[in-house]
Formats: C-alpha cells, sequence, structure tokens
C-alpha cells in the first residue's frame, strides 16, 4: 500500500506535550476529579483544568473556558455532560487540539438523536483536522507519556497492548494486570468509535515496536473484513489475545445498546478469527491466563506436555484436561526415565508422564526443580505443565534454578497448589514478575498452553509459502452470463440447473443432468443418462423441491420413468413445465458446502454435516472468502463429522484435496459476484471416495437488482 | 433395608477418644512430624506417638511399640513404610484398635506384590475386628473432635462433608475452603478402598445430620451401581459436587496407578452421575466456586437471571455466558423497569436485563444494592448475578442492606470486579465468611448459577411420584426361551429376527418381517408382506450384512425379488441359507437405542442419534438402567439433534411418550437377562411420527456360557 503506515499516523496521539481535562472537578466520586487525581499521582507536567466555576484544581490551574489556556494543547479529554459535549468539541476545534477523548455517554448507543448529535462532533472535529477518540470510552493509555486511565496509575512500562470497545475491560484489565508485574505500552478504550475504530488501533499496535502482545475487547466491528485482515496480518508477527462479546442474540441485544455496534453471527466470528490466527478468549479470567503465557514464554515446537505433578489426584485429573484439549502426553523415553528415577523418591510416585513426585516432594521441594529440568533438557515433550505445592518464594527459586542456562527453551507453565486465596494473592504478582506463568488450578494452566500451542501453529502455517490459486476468468466470465439472465427475468434466485451450470463453470463436479421440457427431450435425456436415474420438477422458484412431492429418486426403468413424466407435468401444469433428470448418486456420506455474504465479514464459506438435518445438527465452520487450501484443510477438520471421511464400514476414504479445492471454489464464485447473496450445496456426495454437487441453489441479492 | 445405617456403623470413626500415631517423628518434612504437628495445634487430648527411637515427640510421650501403650488406642495413624505396614496393622490387631487409617503408599496402586500385601493386611485387620481405612491416603479430619489434616488445622466446625480417592484433593480443598470461612462436618481420604470405600463414606455423610452440602472427588468405583443408588438417594436431600478424575483413557492410565481403582468409560458416568442428580465439576476452582453457591444460597425456583453490572462489557458477555448455559435473561415487567427508572442515574446505562449501571455507579456505589432489591423484591426472576466494582468492606454492606429482611430468597452470586489479585485475595474470605456467595469472574457465577438451577431442577422432579412401570413376566418368560435356544446352540449373539423377536415380545415395535427358506416360504413372506420390502441374509453369525452385499432394499415386484431370492440363496450356500422378508420402512429420521453392561455400573440405556454414522457422530447419551418416564424423556432431550423429532421440513412430529416407553422397555430387558451384554437397535426409525426397529442385535455375554 503507498498510503503512510497508520503507526506514524497516530503515534502522535500516545505522547502529547500538553493535556486539557474539560470538565475537570474536585467533588469525590466525580469522573472529572478521578481523571485529575491520576494525571497528578503520575506528574503529568502540562496538565490545564477546564472548569468555568474554579481557578485551581488539586494544585492545577484551572482556566474557565478551552480558549483560555494559554499554551496549545494536544489531547483534550471531554468529561462534560451529553448536551455539552458538542460545545467542548467546538472549542477544541477552534483551538486546534490535535486528539479529543469524550468521555461522555449517551450518542449512538442511547438514541437517534444521540447518533445524530455523535455525527455533527465528528463533522466539527474532521473540519479543523482533529481526531476524536470516544465517545463513551476511558481513552488513552501510556505509561511511557504518563497517561492513565482512572482505576490507577500503573506507569510501569512494557510490551502489551490492549485496545477495547468497553472502557470498562479496558481500565480493569490494565489495573490488575500491572499490579501483577505485566506492564503495557499502551491501551485503548475507543467507545462507540465515531472517528478512530478499534481496527484503526490493533492495526497502530500491529506497527508498534514496543507492543510485542496485544489484547482486545471487541463486540462488533463496522467494516469486518478490513478487521479481518489487520488480525490476520499481525498475527503473523505477534499474537492477538481477543474477547468477543455479544455473540448470543441476546448478548448482542446488549452490545447494541453499549456501544452502537453491530455484532456479527457467532460462527462467523469464531471461524474469521481462527482463521486470522487470533487466540479467542471468553472471560475476563481468560485473558489474564493468557496474558500470564504469551507475554513470558516461547512458542512450543509441538503439542507435546510433560506433567510434573505433586499431587497424584491432580496429575490424573490434568492428562485428562490435556487430553481434552488436544494436546499429547506421551510415554518417556528410556533415558528419561532414567534420569527421573535417580532424581526421584524412593517409594509412590511415578516415572511415566504424567510425573507424580508423590508426598515425599512435601519433604524435598526442589525434586519438583529436579523433574522440571530433566523434562526441559530432554526431547520427550515440547511443554511443561509443573503442578507445584510449594509456595511463593521458594517456587522462583525451585524453577529458576530448574531453567537456569537451558539452552533450548519450552514453555513451562505452574499450576500453584499451595496457600490460601489470601496467600496466593500475594503469590502471583511475584511469581509474574520473575518471569513465571502461574496459575491457581492445573486445569487452566493446560487450556493456556494448548492456546499457545494452537497460535504456534499458526504461525508455522504462516510461513509456508502458498501458492496463489489461479484465476477462473472464463468461469467469471460465464457466469457474470447466466446471472444477468436470470436478474432480466426478475429471478431473485437460480433454478437447480442454473446453479449447477455456475458451479460447473468454475471446476465444481456435479451430477450428470438434462434439462426435459416434452416428451422428445425427455426420452433424450433417458437415453443420455442411463437407469437408475432422479427427476425432479424445474424452475427458478421451486424450492423445497422434495416437501413439494417434486422429487423422484430411484427410478429404475423405461415405464417408471414415463409415468414420473406425466406425474410431475401434471403438477407443474401452468408453470412452463419442465424436469430435470438426472443420474442416481448413491453414497450415505452427505455434507454441505456453501457462501454467505456476512453484513461484517462479506462473503464468507461454510462446511460442514450435510443432508436433510443439516440445519439441526448445526455441524459446520465458517471461513472469511478467499480461503487457500491449508484453511480449507482447516476447515475439514474442524467439524465433528470428520471421521466420516475416513474409510468406514467398507467405504473408501476421500479425497481430502478435491474436498479443499471444492471449498477454494465455491469461495471464489462468491467473492467474483457481488450479487450471490447465498450458495448452498446440499447434499455434497461422497460417492466412491469423489464429490459430487447432488443439490444446490444460488440465492441472488435483491439489493443489487435495485 | 433392615441391617444398621452406615451412619451408626461408621460414626464411632470420626470420635476416638485416644490417638496413635505409629511412625512419628520430629525430623522437620518428614510425614510423621507433620501429623504430630497438627495434633499438638489442634490440642487433641489422648494423643501417643509410636517410635521405637524416641521417648517423647513434640513434648508427646514415645513408645517403642504400640503394645506398650497402657491406654486403648481407638485410632492408629500408620506412618511407617510400605515393608513394616503388615507389621504396624497386626500389632493394631493385638491392641484392638478400631480403626487403622494408613497413609503408606506403594500396595495396590504400585504392583501384584504391593496387592497382595494389601489384602494380608485386610485380613489381619478383619479377623480383629478393626477397619482399615486406606492406604495410600491422608485419613479422617473432624474438626469437632480436633482430628487434624496435614496441611493446616482449620479446626471450625462446619456443614460440607467431603470424601476423596486422592488425599491431597481431601487435604488442599479443606485447607482452601477453611481460609474462606467455609467449615467442614468431616472429610475422608480413603485412597485404595483396601477396606472401607468412598461410597461408604458418601452413604455415611447422607445420613450425617451434621452434613448438608458433600464434596467428591473420585477415580473409578468397585461397584459402580451401588455408587450411583447411594449418591440418588443423597442428592434428593443434599446436594453431591463431584468431580470424576481419570475419565479420558489415559487420565484413567494414571488413576489406575494412582489408587488402583477401576474408571469407567466417560459417557456412562456423565450419564449415571447426572441421573443420579450429581453436580458434576472438573477442577479444583470449580469445586470451589460450587461450594461457594450451594453452601449459602437457596435453590432457585426457575432458571431466569437477573443480572445487574456496572461495567457494561461485562453485562454484554455475561448474558452471552447465561444464554449459553441454558439460563433465561427475561425482560423486565413495566413495574420493575419503573422502580429501576427511579433509581439509576440519569445519564448512560440500561433499565432492561442486564441492567448496566454505567460509570455512576463508580460514584454511587450503593446503586448496586438498590438495583438488587428492586429485583430480589419483584417477581421477574429467580436468580440474581451482580457485577460490582465496589471493594470488600463496602460490598459486604452494600449485599448485606439489600438483602436484609426480604421474604422470598433468591440466589445472588456476586462477581467482584474491583482490586488487584492481593486485595482479591483477602476480599474473598471476608466475602465468604459474611454469607455472600462471590467470584473473580461473572462467568464462573453464572456457571455456578446454572448448576444450582440444574440442581433444583432434580430437586424438583425427585418430588413427583413416579409409578413403577409394570412387569413384563410373559416378555420375560419368552425372552428367556429364546436367549436359553441360541446359548444352546453355541451362538454368541442373536439373528436379527431372534433379537427382534425379544423386543416385540417386551412391546418394542418392530418391522413386519418372516424369516424363509425355501420358495415356497418366501412366496408365502411376500404375500404377506407386500411390496416394496426388504430382503436380507439371515443367520446369528452374519452381522456386518450390509459391508456383506446381503441387504436389498427396496425391492419392487415379484421379478425383483425373484432375482434377489436366488442371488442370495447363491451367496449363502453352505450356510444353510435363510432370508428375512421385511416390509420397507421410508424415513430419514434414524435413531439408537441399546443396552450396554458396563463393567461398574451393569445394564446402562444408550440412546442417539443413530444410522451408519451413529459411531462417528457419536451423539448419545447414557443411563443406568432402570429409567423411569422422566429420565428417559431427559435422554430424549440430552442429544444435539433433539430438533429431529420436531415437527420439521412437512415431517410430523415424533410421539415422544412412545419413544420414551422404547427406553423403558430396552432398560427392562437389560436388566431381567444377565446373559445380554448388549442390544443395538439402529436404526429405531421414525417413520409417519410413529417409531419402528428396523435393524436389531443382541449380543450375549460369553462370560455366562462358561
Amino acid at each position: 500500500m503507498s498510503r503512510k503506515s497508520i503507526f506514524s499516523e497516530l503515534d502522535y496521539i500516545f505522547h502529547p506535550n500538553s493535556v486539557a481535562i474539560i470538565g475537570a472537578s474536585d467533588k469525590p466520586g466525580k469522573m472529572g476529579r478521578i481523571f485529575m487525581d491520576r494525571f497528578v499521582e503520575t506528574g503529568f507536567q502540562q496538565l490545564h483544568a477546564v472548569n468555568p466555576h474554579e481557578t485551581e484544581i488539586m494544585g492545577v490551574k484551572s482556566y474557565a473556558t478551552l480558549g483560555d489556556i494559554p499554551h496549545s494543547v494536544d489531547l483534550a479529554i471531554v468529561l462534560t455532560p451529553t448536551d455539552s459535549a458538542l460545545q467542548a468539541v467546538t472549542d477544541c476545534a477552534a483551538k486546534g487540539v490535535r486528539t479529543i477523548v469524550i468521555t461522555t455517554s449517551g450518542f449512538a448507543e442511547t438514541d437517534a438523536k444521540g447518533r445524530q448529535l455523535q455525527e455533527e462532533m465528528v463533522r466539527v472535529a474532521r473540519s479543523a483536522g482533529c481526531r476524536i477518540i470516544g465517545p463513551n470510552c476511558v481513552g488513552v493509555y501510556c505509561p511511557s507519556s504518563r497517561l492513565p486511565f482512572p482505576l490507577g496509575p500503573g506507569m510501569e512500562i512494557g510490551s502489551v497492548g490492549l485496545v477495547s470497545q468497553s472502557g470498562f475491560f479496558a481500565d480493569y484489565v490494565t489495573y490488575r494486570a500491572t499490579a501483577n508485574g505485566i506492564a503495557f505500552s499502551k491501551a485503548i478504550s475507543c467507545g462507540n468509535e465515531a472517528d478512530l475504530t478499534a481496527t484503526d488501533f490493533l492495526e497502530y499496535l500491529g506497527e508498534d515496536p514496543h507492543t510485542e502482545v496485544i489484547v482486545a475487547y471487541m463486540e462488533g466491528a463496522k467494516d469486518g473484513r478490513r478487521l479481518f485482515s489487520v488480525c490476520k496480518e499481525i498475527s503473523k508477527r505477534k499474537p492477538i489475545i481477543l474477547w468477543k462479546g455479544g455473540i448470543t442474540e441476546d448478548g448482542a441485544r446488549a452490545a447494541v445498546s453499549h456501544t452502537g455496534a453491530m455484532a456479527g453471527s457467532r460462527a462467523i466470528w469464531e471461524g474469521a478469527l481462527k482463521q486470522a490466527g487470533v487466540v479467542s478468549v471468553g472471560s475476563f479470567d481468560e485473558v489474564l491466563e493468557c496474558l500470564h503465557l504469551f507475554r513470558l514464554q516461547p512458542l512450543p515446537k509441538g503439542k507435546r506436555v510433560g506433567i510434573v505433578s505433586a499431587p497424584g489426584g491432580a496429575a490424573v485429573a490434568t492428562t485428562d484436561v490435556c487430553l481434552q484439549l488436544g494436546l499429547d502426553i506421551p510415554h518417556f523415553s528410556d533415558r528419561t526415565k532414567e534420569r527421573l528415577r535417580h532424581a526421584m523418591p524412593p517409594v509412590g510416585g511415578s516415572i511415566n508422564n504424567p510425573v507424580d513426585l508423590s508426598f515425599a516432594s512435601l519433604a524435598n521441594p526442589r525434586i519438583h526443580g529436579d523433574a522440571v529440568r530433566i523434562l526441559a533438557e530432554g526431547n520427550d515433550v515440547d511443554m511443561i505443565l509443573l503442578i507445584a505445592v510449594a509456595r511463593g518464594e521458594l517456587l522462583c527459586d525451585i524453577v529458576q534454578e530448574a531453567t537456569a542456562g537451558l539452552e533450548a527453551a519450552k514453555p513451562l507453565a505452574v499450576a500453584l497448589m499451595a496457600g490460601t486465596d489470601e496467600s496466593i494473592g500475594r503469590d502471583f504478582p511475584l511469581l509474574l514478575s520473575n518471569g513465571i506463568s502461574v496459575y491457581s488450578d492445573p486445569s487452566k494452566a493446560a487450556k493456556a498452553l494448548s492456546r499457545l500451542w494452537e497460535y504456534a501453529r499458526f504461525r508455522t502455517a504462516a510461513e509456508d509459502v502458498r501458492p496463489p490459486e489461479r484465476k477462473m476468468a472464463a468461469a467469471r466470465a460465464f457466469s457474470d452470463q447466466v446471472i444477468a439472465n436470470a436478474l432480466r427475468k426478475g429471478q431473485t434466485v437460480l433454478s437447480e440447473h442454473e446453479s449447477k451450470e455456475v458451479l460447473k463453470a468454475y471446476g465444481i463436479p456435479v451430477t450428470k443432468e438434462r434439462v426435459a421440457r416434452n416428451e422428445r427431450e425427455f426420452a433424450e435425456a433417458i437415453g443420455d443418462i442411463g437407469f437408475p436415474l432422479v427427476v425432479k420438477g424445474v424452475g427458478s422458484s421451486l424450492t423445497h423441491k422434495t416437501e413439494r412431492g417434486l422429487v423422484y429418486l430411484d427410478v429404475r426403468n423405461e415405464k417408471e420413468a414415463w409415468a414420473v413424466f406425466e406425474e410431475l407435468m401434471d403438477k407443474l401444469k401452468g408453470k412452463g413445465p419442465a424436469v430435470l433428470v438426472q443420474e442416481m448418486v448413491r453414497g450415505s456420506r452427505e455434507l454441505m458446502v456453501g457462501v454467505s455474504r456476512d453484513g461484517q465479514f462479506g462473503p464468507c464459506v461454510v462446511y460442514g454435516l450435510g443432508g436433510v438435518f443439516a440445519e439441526i445438527l448445526r455441524d459446520t465452520t465458517f471461513r472469511v472468502a478467499p480461503v487457500d487450501r491449508q484453511e480449507a484443510l482447516d476447515m475439514i477438520n474442524d467439524i465433528r463429522a470428520r471421521g466420516m471421511l475416513t474409510p468406514f464400514r467398507g467405504m473408501e476414504a476421500a479425497n481430502l484435496d478435491q474436498l479443499a479445492d471444492i471449498l477454494i471454489r465455491v469461495a471464489a464464485i462468491g467473492l467474483d459476484h457481488e450479487e450471490i447473496k447465498e450458495i448452498d450445496i446440499n447434499p455434497l456426495m461422497l460417492s466412491h471416495a469423489t464429490f459430487l454437487a447432488v443439490d444446490a441453489l444460488i440465492v441472488l441479492s435483491c439489493a443489487s437488482q435495485a
């Protein structure tokens, strides 16, 4: 891209020389007081208060209006009520303030009037070259510039960047994490995104050399496709730990009232985030648990976990959890077992994986470290999970001794199973600030390790150079024609036969079939296709043909065929009757492939279990189009019914390459034709190891006809 | 039952007048020292040490042998090495010790020699009327008797009872929970269960008037069926929060080495625990999270949750979680909204569910309490989830003021979103000991509430008097005959036709069908059943008939029928050829029903999605036989594909009562016939709103032939 990098475009926001707080106050509990307190605590130098009724607040000079400040102002924080926010923005524009943070709520997230007011503020700001963050947010946090958030100063400089559509999330996560020794580069709460969006700041943090790990909370995106590509690009270099709020219908209802963002469907978000290499989480605790690992540990080279546990019961339970998460708990090599045997107590315990240190570890806690070191040095596992019964300081020593001077770094997660809530509350910050990834429960450690592995796998796959899929220009021209014809005739869907003509043009295998409008054509079709065959009523308005009794399967001979023909022609009388004569495909493995044009992400490919009950069984997965071969293979592996494609009860293994190819081509159709709203191939039948589109429907977008 | 109640049988174990510690020590880190320390700390009066090398340990008189103690000993704790444990037991038997706790490991959980030694100890103890707890355990904790566990004294007396096959679980959970103000009645670590088992102690705690909530960790049960009935009976009166470890194959591997218990299959355990009303959890944290709620809150009357949140983002996310857990987030009545409007700040926020208190709640935290009180007083919700930003003491006041004097009690869970790990570590014990169920994350609070609701629902259902299902004596006699004939002929399975004869006798609808051994019989069968029909090869040794090409579907006329007959007779030549002529059942809804005789739980019923891919789609659920009508309906509702039984694309709704009836009857067959190892009805086809067993197989247990 030729445009200026977003980093150089937005970086000034985080380094203001002077800040004005509009609506500053000294009344306890008021936001104006909270912000003043924080800025005074951080010792920010060029701070100005604006309040018409005061001349000094918390020792800072206060001005009646912004215009009265005799210096330039880089960043203004607007804390005034909703109805005076526009005036504040107008003042900022007049003063030449570069960035305006509007914390006030009651705008687009509330009602139409609020939305209008919000748009007016943006218009005023933009005309003066100012940028707006918010409204309905807590603004910008940057310890290297001494810019605080409301909950606490926390001015340690670190490498975690955060962006959030929820102000509380931004504020609380930075506050709690900082107290645990996890320091941030920058954090942004962008609220209603009237001007600058979460995606803008994600892109910024992706380019920011001071940010190594990104945390995000999002409820929706105005441009899902851009969010998707930004995330996918960043994930190749640094991890994004993202919590998508508002995923269920009712959650989305709350989300609309919260930030005014539109939430996409849950399944599409899940697929898009996975495809972009994003680490998805679903709670505050999970955000922190991922941070503990991603910030401190190297990426694993594989998914083999070695478990070292003092308590035997916890070893059992943690093995369960790891295996359920798809991690491996391999057997150890003889050499490793021999080394463990020497290090372990003589009685009880186990030198298998999980290593059970037994009660003897209570008497000799250093044995934890010996076992970890043996696994770290050997080549049996890629990650280590230590379930420790020692308390804080001792545990720091044990882990640091065990891992000191090791060349091949492996991620290590430690579950601390000693002490009370209170002592654990003290031990956590101690361990984390000593570089030890610590958890209150081994199952959480296992979950974090599995996410680290998922991310490592994405990174490895992203390194592969993938050949671009060839363009299908002829197919595009042909199907443009089919669609144009249909639109001219006022169709909102392509008929089954027209739909298959489009699929066929793109190289997707379809059933052999012919349309017959009269007896002569029917006789020809029979001769051409051969028995057994399927006869269906045909027409663009004929959907749900089975329920309407317009489908005759397994027609075995001339006699049956002509009886069916007469029945169908009779049923279709007066509708320009025609029948579709198709080869009868036998197979019991039915899949579905399709495209759905999403409001946020554009054309998305769907793949899953097919057949009549596809909607009820809901075993599907989505990806944003286009998909490459690896992504298509990931989709195939995503569904619960994946075992259906293996050799099974005398059925052959499916050709997965052919299936991946079909997914890639279907995605291309969706991308090539904006007029297509939906493609639905169901069933895509696996017959004798090969795939065939047996029924298909393409729905056209009514919008594009207007 | 006429036998003595298990409570009066085992209660003495928890009230010993005198205790001897065999293997007492003063060396730091030794278990002998740890136990001495704890008993001295609790101030237990009649304590004796046994150690041949000391005369006094920690101020307690020490004897060379147990026999030297000049008093009677009620409870002995054996801490000696594995090879001297038998001698210790022999000494206890001679001394007339009533209960022997053996903490030592290296017995049945290690090898055959250890198992032999363990059995010998039991023999010696039983011959003298002593009971053994362990080996490989930490014994018995009872604060009212001042009996401690190794981690800490924690002598507060409470109402939680705990039993565990893992010593660490028992020790750590009591220790951490006690530090949070959750006190226990008794806790038992029963290790290898050489004599007394976890099930014994569960039954004991069920009868114990001092125990109101039970917590358990189990890896397996020697008698699953007894465990099941004990749990089911207890759950009608008090909740059991149970963690089943060793659920995956590798977890089970570790479990075998840990306690020597046999782990049953995961799916059967899940079904059995659900059926018994047990609250299943899967991690240490979940155990504590459930305890926080079950110990303190009343049972809810329904599943409607009202969410009150200061942070808007958290409200969105928590709504997601609740809905995914199957809870309802209802809209409020006008009256409730009106009351909330008066209590709420003028700007931002929402008086819908979730209630968003907005940033104003930071300035006025008491607003949390107003909203909670309004929801507690109204009739809009059954449970309340408060996401609070206030710290410990203030939050205590707010919640207590809000709920004081309320008549209709509703469960309230509080997510504390304020402070650091360290301050939260202090606030948790404070809130819990003030009767407030507190969580570090709202998603955990939601999960605990959903479990409380699941349990409340079980309790309500358990109150219904259920009519006993009538006995099927004639069916039993008939099928005894069929099975006996088959066994006499050396069959290990019943043929499809024989299997269906058994099903039919029990009133399960099967396809109309006849066996034909020659042309005359075949002609008769055709005439009797009518076209279209299905023709299959028949014989007890013929399983997987489809793969062997022995099934001809949709045979439409005489000509096709006779061609098929000849082909089949030819294929089956020399095997006493016969064919099965069946009505052709059309339907696309295929289910499966069966029985599996489990090593731990005996005959279990399985129900799920059927068809060729049943094993791959694995959408099944299990229950222990017998099942009553409510349990059968629960099973039907358990599977993901349940929507398949609703009216769908022109298909009728299924008759769920008929389906429940089939499940009840299949369970009865499994219970009536010990010789039956497996019953497999697949597909059970739904054809025109009614169910029909289309294919069936009964596998006989080879063991019963021996």
